[in-house]
């Protein structure tokens, strides 16, 4: 297969690449990517991105995180500017993206723990990862020439524990052998409108 | 309790002021609101509402709703457009009111069946409800003096079922008075971070 991955140098990016690379063509991108530059915040940019890169079996985006908020502060032009990246970012790639991807291609987006469990600071990671499922289970039923959907909703990593765990006391780790894994269960199964919950009690 | 209710000359909202005027000092409020006017598409408008009313002890949000999309022409542009009532206007009701409303008080938004199945042509009211849903979750540990949040999701309402039941054949509607009673619950009860999920096989 050759798939696209955005965010290729990120903390799941690089891994993912070299988990991916002995079996597939990997085109690596993101705002300084090793292969292909896009910046999903920009329809113009994720066009370009497809044009350049001709066909591609699957596009899975590691990209771009929600910021903390304070809720007793937060504005709407806050909310939204925080969507941009994430929610907005990885929406168009799946609206410009069903025009480019290869017949019984597969979009696989990265959303988050907070869509169905609430954690202080993080109102607009939840309204990120809330729309993201509901967008991945309705362009599922939408997405024509087989393409399909699926998403990847970690909780924290265990790579990113030491930095951000102070933040989330409590909250339990996912390892990133299985985060991989349920990527690559997106790219390479057959299921679509699926999300991924790396997540438990 | 006074209550503040948006969208009150609406479908769900004449009914909803008919049941709770005997008990309650009802303020009916929208865009030609018999006591008040709002459009919760603006911050501006929303702010001189919670001024001009004064202090009240729950605002319920019945107005505006998600706009039938085509996804395979569907932009970003246009899906922020769709978003712009129902999900940014009740999140801003919500950020902006939680400086106005009265200690203990509640706010009931109103979501949609559609953030949880999906159906043809209702990419917009998935993700408007879907972040509503992770909205309420997150609002509920984030509100202080013991303010509430709570969501009524709703299906299609019998009441609306003649003129939209062809759009999702198969959708059972639910009942104006099972869904009055949400309404109340979310109102009159103690709950928080709740979902009322109007539907079911």
């Amino acid at each position: 297969m050759r798939i696209l991955i955005i965010g290729a140098s990120g903390t799941i990016g690089r891994p993912l690449c070299s988990a991916l690379e002995p079996r597939h063509e990997v085109i690596a991108a993101g705002r300084k990517g090793r292969d292909a530059t896009v910046d999903i915040r920009s329809a113009d940019s994720i066009r370009a991105l497809y044009e350049s890169v001709g066909a591609v079996d699957a596009c899975v985006c590691v990209a771009e995180s929600g910021a903390l908020d304070r809720f007793e502060d937060l504005t709407e032009a806050g909310l939204l500017e925080n969507m941009r990246g994430k929610f907005f970012g990885q929406v168009n790639l799946v609206l410009i993206g069903q025009h480019y991807l290869n017949d019984r291609g597969s979009f696989t987006l990265t959303s988050g723990i907070f869509a169905d469990e609430a954690w202080p600071g993080v109102t607009g990671g939840a309204v990120i990862s809330g729309g993201l499922h509901s967008f991945v289970l309705s362009a599922a039923i939408e997405l024509k020439r087989g393409l399909r959907i699926n998403a990847v909703s970690p909780t924290m990593i265990t790579d990113s524990a030491e930095d951000y765990g102070h933040l989330f006391p409590g909250m339990v780790p996912v390892a990133m052998d299985r985060l991989l894994a349920g990527y690559t269960r997106c790219i390479e199964g057959r299921g679509t409108g699926q999300i991924l919950r790396l997540y438990g009690a």
